[in-house]
């Protein structure tokens, strides 16, 4: 027998299998925000009682995709530098962000698809919560405006820079002008008066 | 016989009853984005198979319903004089589409899940080209930048308009903070360097 069977090598076969599932469904939904459930687990070479087994819904699988591509995100902004002047600083991350949400195009479309509304934004706290801080940031330095709230001046990055994600996919805005345009609206709207 | 059966009179039984399907989704979806075909054809009175030979699918339904809400909508932002300083008939604009988007948050919600990315927007082209019109004007005598094209500066309102639609449906957004809060940011937004 090659396969011992027992408790470490079934959990291992396991966790080898979620994590095949979840790739497939990253790549799948990625091309097609309509993706099925048979067609990622054909993708991940395995049936759908294991797919089933590890992920209840089709739901789960694109919420779980989701959360892996901004858990990849995270960490491409966590290398984003937060201490020089915000404004810089602001654009910096409004370009890394475009890129990460310009590449997640279809998986976010599919859980706009799917998931309840405000969801999709609950699931991007922790980006949010990166840009909160620096807005508080630049609000005490004078250099954001303070006449509205800080959580409202994210909501609206938030906003705009998955709108043109949205005008990018359905051909309303070149990909090429949307980071340049985000950072020249946005800078603006938090300009103090 | 108190029904004659003759062309006109089914004519006008068949669009009798299109109006009741179409008036019941919309009331349908305005309490729950998720109301079913069931739902809809019980509280219009009528039986499945009559909604669906109506509508074919609860896609085209939805889609339906939405665009009775826009041709309403429509006939409300009509009323607003647009011939006045653009800053403040973009004001006025934002008060009126607030209050017909606020009202319609189920309906939106309900299309955005079933209609293809950008349909939404499409859907919107008549708003959409009232407000453009208002910017290229704005543009000209100089009170809005033109250092970006109306196009996007019109889909920044779409988007930060709807995204605080979503915001107080969520319980982020306080509702009667909201059409001042797009207000002040458009404003700034669109303000010539």
């Amino acid at each position: 027998m090659s396969r011992s069977g027992s408790k470490p090598t079934r959990r291992a076969d396991a966790q080898h299998n979620a994590e095949k599932i979840l790739g497939a469904a990253v790549a799948c939904l990625s091309r097609n925000a309509d993706a099925s459930v048979i067609e990622i687990a054909q993708a991940a070479g395995v049936g759908r009682v294991t797919l089933y087994g590890h992920f209840p819904s089709r739901d789960a699988l694109v919420e779980a995709a989701l959360i892996r591509l901004l858990h990849e995100g995270d960490q491409v902004l966590a290398a984003v530098d937060l201490t020089g002047d915000p404004r810089e600083t602001l654009r910096a991350l409004i370009e890394s962000s475009w890129l990460l949400i310009a590449q997640s195009s279809a998986v976010l479309e599919a859980a706009q698809k799917t998931l309840p509304p405000g969801r999709l934004h609950d699931l991007h706290a922790k980006p949010e919560q990166r840009v909160g801080d620096l807005i508080v940031r630049g609000q005490a330095e004078g250099v954001f405006r303070d006449d509205l709230p800080a959580s409202w001046l994210a909501g609206v990055l938030h906003h705009v820079i998955h709108g043109a994600a949205t005008d990018v996919a359905t051909g309303r805005l070149d990909r090429a002008d949307a980071p340049g345009f985000i950072s020249e609206t946005i800078l603006a709207a938090y300009r103090p008066r």
